[in-house]
């Protein structure tokens, strides 16, 4: 992360961040259910919330009627929406997708920009036009946004603001966060786009109040993102969720990471293409192609979606079986083809699923671009807790 | 868990308990450093550290010697370990085995019993016996031990304190703390064989500071158990590390779980066995024998073992795919046949490691069966933390 202008975190002390995360995530909550949730007394909860009430972020709402002998009447304490904005990037192949977000990750405007050129710089200076345009569409968001939240497919160090590596993109140890910090004034923090879908669906979606929640996203890669504990799995070495790349297959093909029967090796949209390529002989069939012909009943293109729904079934049951999480939410652009092998991928969890695991449900959600830009929002909102206690603040 | 005697957990206080965690795992500390590691002030930590003096618990260490111009001495912290003693007891097929351990979780007294059944009753008789013997070898023991741990394998309802099952003593829902507390006297907490060895390993062996680490256990069964940040992942629904029955090859033989290719039908000793018996003809060879033949260079019985070293290096891959350790200590029983598949397991893990990943290093530690018996040990230790955060509280 960059910060500017010598910002320091809204929250540090213990008390007052795990005040910030419930309500942020949770809505309104009374006193004594914040005692009861974070552990802390009464008097602290008041006294963490005073100074977030005297900033404005926090408000408190009308007495709630208690029960008759339950004693006073209790005032739920709030987050003000409106109080800050955050800016989220996501930065596909060929497009930038950006919102302004409120604090409880609401999605309040919407911009986008083609990308003609995968050139760090010039990325670099659309994206600051991007923001540019968001913040100005409303006088509030200009006065109230400090923090900007940055998402992008590959190897991340959010620490060091730095894209460490991304193959899409072709950038080998991009410091964008320090470049974006210098032309938008604004506080930076760059993610793994994943990683940052699913801290937003963790805080805001449907992983709320999960201690264990993991996200798959299929399409032209298999990637994931698993919650233990309340808390984003990072990895001891910055590699975790690499669900794409856990081998389920001997006899499977190279995967581009130089292994042999990657999840992602059987059931990334390139390699579905060539399969039914390879089946059928037509070396420049395109994948819209395939789907009609799997659609129209063709048996190679049907067994090509069948085997990466195996795949994909079985890369989540070994999630599953290892972590345990509560839900999986299946995302990404191959969820527009869940029809062809949604029913494999079912039939492939529940056959490897162990014992009380299969309890998990798994939900398919086809999530629109602009959530993916809501996802860089929301790591932007976990700029307003200290680096180290961000995720574990999390109720 | 069930306790005697109303007794409750020896803190409850959150800095207290992120005090006694620090000083139980890492050994004597400044209140300097207690307040850098914990982020409370140096009055916290006195005020915390207090009550805990005063019960003998901790003690002050002579001054240091500090660096000139670096203020007054300071007096290190220190746990006291003969405060209070704790015995584990890990049940085995045909054995008992029992530790007293002291507040360090160092071994201070074993014992061990046969088992000539294992019905539910005459091993809770058994067991009974055990901690009797254990405790008379010391009055010190008798007069300062509140708490027994127990350690078996299957599946293990912590919180209830019963053993939901357990398929190799053939038990279903055997209610084990609740009768032993009867029995004993003693606060009694049941915790799955494979999850105590890495909670001991994680507070007081190799995994001592690590966030991120696993034990994967070889043998009879394959298991693992995992730590995130800091924390046991136990799963949402009571599933959880189950790397012996993660699907590594769909032309694998079917598991004893009903599902096809796990590691542990290619890999345990039972599936190592009956590949040999297959390749062999000789349907009465023993595993002793087995192993004696691979060691000779015959080619079935060693193929039998590469094979089972291939699964479990591609299970540990997936494992640290996914969750990304730090460390990894591979043990159990089966680590006494390393020489036959250690390099197959290492290979196939450098060959399916994630990028980054590779850094995570593996490391053999036969685990003679005493450790077992404290990792029970260090599974009563953490009942003097509340449940809820004898796992956070971990350094
Ligand atoms: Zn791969
Ligand atoms: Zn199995």
């Amino acid at each position: 992360m960059f910060r500017n202008h010598s910002q320091s975190p809204l929250v540090t002390a213990p008390a007052e961040t795990a005040v910030l995360a419930l309500l942020l995530a949770e809505g309104p909550l009374s006193r004594v259910e914040l005692a009861r949730r974070t552990g802390l007394s009464s008097t602290a909860i008041t006294k963490a919330a005073r100074p977030l009430i005297d900033d404005g972020y926090l408000y408190e709402l009308p007495p709630e009627r208690t029960a008759p002998g339950a004693g006073r009447p209790v005032n739920p304490l709030a987050v003000t929406p409106d109080r800050e904005f955050f800016v989220g990037v996501k930065i596909s192949d060929d497009r930038l997708f950006g919102v302004v977000c409120d604090l409880r990750a609401r999605v309040r405007a919407t911009a986008e920009r083609t990308l003609d050129s995968h050139e760090p710089s010039s990325v670099a200076a659309l994206l600051t036009d991007l923001v540019d345009e968001l913040l100005d569409t409303d006088t509030a968001f200009r006065d109230r946004t400090r923090h900007l939240g940055i998402a992008v497919s590959g190897d991340v160090d959010r620490g060091g603001g730095r894209v460490r590596f991304s193959g899409r993109l072709g950038w080998r140890d991009v410091p964008l966060a320090e470049t974006l910090a210098g032309t938008t004034g604004l506080t930076v923090t760059v993610e793994n786009d994943v990683k940052a879908l699913t801290i937003a669906e963790h805080w805001f979606g449907e992983g709320v109040g999960t201690g264990y929640f993991a996200l798959v996203t299929i399409g032209a890669g298999v990637g994931s993102a698993l919650v233990v504990n309340g808390e984003l799995v990072t990895g001891a070495y910055g590699v975790a969720g690499e669900m794409g790349h856990i081998p389920v297959d001997p006899a499977g093909p190279r995967c581009r990471c130089g292994a042999v029967g990657c999840v992602e090796a059987i059931a990334s949209t390139g390699a579905i293409l060539e399969a039914v390529r390879r089946g059928t002989g037509a070396a420049d069939l395109g994948f819209d192609r395939a789907v009609e012909m799997a659609r129209d009943g063709d048996p190679v293109a049907r067994e090509a979606f069948a085997r990466a729904g195996r795949a994909i079934g079985v890369g989540i049951a070994t999630l599953v079986n290892l972590v345990g999480p509560e839900r999986v939410v299946v995302s990404g652009e191959g969820a527009g083809t869940y029809d062809l092998f949604g029913q494999h991928i079912k039939d492939a969890y529940a056959a490897h699923a162990f014992g009380a695991a299969v309890k998990c449900p798994l939900s398919l959600r086809p999530l629109p671009w602009e959530e993916w830009a809501r996802g860089a929002a929301a790591v932007a909102v976990q700029a307003l807790f200290p680096p180290s206690t961000a995720a574990a603040a999390l109720p």
